[in-house]
């Protein structure tokens, strides 16, 4: 044990988020020495990232410092970077600084929580219209369009154009496309409801598409039929068993059951269908040997480690085991057992460790004021109960006090009077994306709209 | 009357700050059809603009949607659009949308209330090193900025490039240099000192640089000499009677008093020393026949309009008058003067104008924690009297009960334990903007004056 004290068992974790921050506690107390290595510098509250692009929370609410987070865990650096490759002989991560320098991190144990990102299954041409929702970057970005498109609808001179700039299209009918879609349906019809003189915002359309049978199929027949009606209650027009083929600037194409294939006018398309692996997998699938799901995932051992590597382990969305979903619960409690498994063989326990064994805690998704679905075990819970449920897991589960009074804060106000704090969105700054006079030079002048 | 209800006079607001606002306030009650244009969907409220950036405050609590605030004046219009040009005997405004589109507004009058950008003296060259803050854009850059370098410090291996990501250059002593210097300084030494293992944050140096010989100059040499006092016994390296000569991305080239010649390395530069009117100046100059100032401000008659349009009106810091300084206050009051001047008009008031007349109110600087500036006529006050009168002011002017609310709660946990609610970034977003000079910058109106 004292040989440890002075030159302690290196552990490098890759990632921030809920898997990478519970494996980070997990060595808390044990003589290690570890890194965590994310591209961003903060731990991201990702179940309610739609709530920051929605406008009811700010990044600040959702997304805490990394450092911040883990101050008092004084065995844990932090470092700013994005791991690219993993040298698997030689125990080394190769990362890259935000200023394109590397580092070389050395490590003993490595626990690779790098999380999966949107897929759009080979038609990659499609992102550049529907975003997806999985950084902090993108939420600000779906802020930016689903605030800007009523403020175009409001200046079109063209009833066409204004139509197509009021109907808004979801591809996914998971937690984040329903909630997207509630959100929409709830900034139309009782946020931006009178703010608006050329418009009627609460007549904005919400179209949500689904491939399979159901939303939600996850929560089981149940609560997907209940959350389907509640949506379909609140105006969004629910289409199921339906192939997105085509998505451009100005709207999608979409393939039913009986092949029939239909144009959608709409500025506005997200995409919360699929995630995939980030590159950092296949990187260290051919470094390991390792196999990968269709996704990329990487499949592991019971113990969480690639097989033939008991020195590094895949936690988090990242994993593939026993088809376990990519829920923030599977996260915590993935990186927490290898953090545990870590600080054990550190402690010279030598009883054979037991498999990692995900205990469901129940899921939840917010689909609008009053309104969510909640599973817990054979439990299903939705409409008020349900929404208490919601609020109670939440407030329980968001990191640190100070996060935990403002949120309440801001979903009292937007429960009470529809009023979201956080609609500030950038556009005409220097270094916003494509804001007034960025883009192509304008056309012709319309005719005076008064 | 009755035929005023019928087509109402139009009234064209260019801008939604403080003296866009006021004007459009002061016409609540008058039969016109307002239309304010800009090119952000919020009103800013830009005095606090650095704590946004410094991490203290969200977007959300200094930016409120324009047409929120203005929801209960029901005669008034917003539109999300750029102003380019106006055809003053069409009395026609042609403005550009996010998307490139055009469109055209006839009005009867014409307020231009456009405010001022950053000016490099003609040494457009520095902004993309050494950006400057007038737009929420430019306060989440400085903060990505501002935290970012403390993250590169800290993974920084080789000890010359470490020092240089602790080395902060402010250029300019106005109240936003000294307000930004006071913010680093804090966050340095009270919110990041305990956060990271290889650098020591507070021991990160700030160097404030003045071409004049005094900082906060406007606040009269008393409160000057005191405000240096307060910064230097924070630690930051007042430098005046130095002119910047070169900005590049490692840091940048002074001259002193005597001429000589100093290179200092620094990673973060920021850039507040001077404004200038937007090219919409200039193409109303041109059409009207006004007068500009050095800095492109439009110069006004004495009730603000243009010499021989009495329908054009310019208000807020893009009016050049008397030599008003660029206060939000200023704003204001011409803002409403110039809403009040129109009433009158449509009322049929025949009573000849009084001119324009600026009531000091008195102005504030924030330092830091306890300490501000204020001058009200001509009583000083400073320390934490100053301070109290700052937090006074600050929670009275600030724009809805909710902004002011959360910006208590906010400065009441930064001011008792130093911890910063907002400090989250995004950088390695799919939609970040991609970072240093990603932004065309703006064109040379002006001579240098350094």
């Amino acid at each position: 044990m004292l040989e440890d004290h002075v030159t302690p068992r290196r552990v490098v974790i890759l990632g921030g988020g809920f898997a990478g921050l519970f494996a980070a506690r997990a060595l808390r107390r044990a003589p290690v020495a570890v890194t965590v290595v994310d591209r961003c510098a903060h731990h991201l509250f990702q179940p309610l990232l739609y709530q920051c692009a929605s406008g009811i929370l700010s990044e600040g609410q959702i997304a805490q410092p990394l450092r911040a987070v883990l101050r008092r865990h004084h065995n844990v650096r932090c470092l700013l970077a994005e791991a690219t490759e993993v040298d698997v002989p030689g125990r080394l991560v190769h990362a890259v600084r935000p200023d394109g320098g590397t580092i070389a991190l050395p490590y003993d144990d490595l626990i690779v929580a790098a999380g999966v990102r949107q897929s759009y299954f080979g038609h990659d041409e499609f992102a550049e219209h529907a975003p997806g929702m999985k950084t902090l970057a993108d939420a600000l970005d779906i802020r930016r369009r689903l605030y800007r498109a009523f403020e175009m609808a409001e200046s079109a001179t063209d009833p066409q154009e204004r139509q197509e700039w009021l109907t808004f299209a979801l591809v996914g009918g998971g937690p984040t496309g329903v909630e997207l879609a509630g959100q929409i349906r709830e900034i139309a019809g009782h946020t931006l409801d009178r703010e608006f003189h050329a418009i009627d915002a609460a007549g904005a359309r919400v179209l949500l598409f689904e491939g399979s049978d159901a939303v939600l199929a996850a929560f089981g027949p149940t609560l997907a039929r209940r959350a389907a009606g509640t949506l379909r209650s609140l105006g969004v027009e629910v289409q199921l068993g339906t192939i997105v083929t085509g998505v451009d600037e100005r709207g999608l194409t979409v393939r039913d059951h009986d092949g029939r294939t239909t144009r959608i006018d709409a500025r506005t398309v997200l995409w919360t269908a699929g995630v995939e692996a980030p590159p950092l997998a296949g990187a260290l699938a051919r470094a390991t040997g390792a196999q990968q799901d269709r996704a990329g995932r990487i499949l592991v051992e019971p113990d969480l480690t690639i097989a033939g590597h008991p020195e590094i382990r895949v936690v988090g969305d990242l994993m593939s085991l026993d088809k376990l979903p990519g829920l923030a619960e599977v996260a915590m409690q993935s990186g927490a057992y290898a953090g545990r498994m870590i600080r054990h063989a550190v402690e010279g326990r030598t009883k054979q460790p037991k498999p990692f064994k995900y205990l469901d805690l129940g899921s939840a998704a917010y689909i609008s004021r009053g309104r969510a679905v909640v599973k817990v075990g054979k439990l299903n819970v939705s409409g008020v109960t349900g929404w208490l449920a919601w609020l109670f897991i939440h407030i329980g589960f968001l990191t640190g006090f100070r996060s935990r009074f403002g949120a309440l804060l801001s979903w009292l106000i937007v429960f009470a009077s529809g009023a979201r704090r956080e609609r500030a969105f950038t556009s005409g700054g220097r270094n916003a994306p494509a804001g007034p006079g960025s883009g192509p030079p304008p056309p012709a002048s319309t005719p005076p709209v008064h």
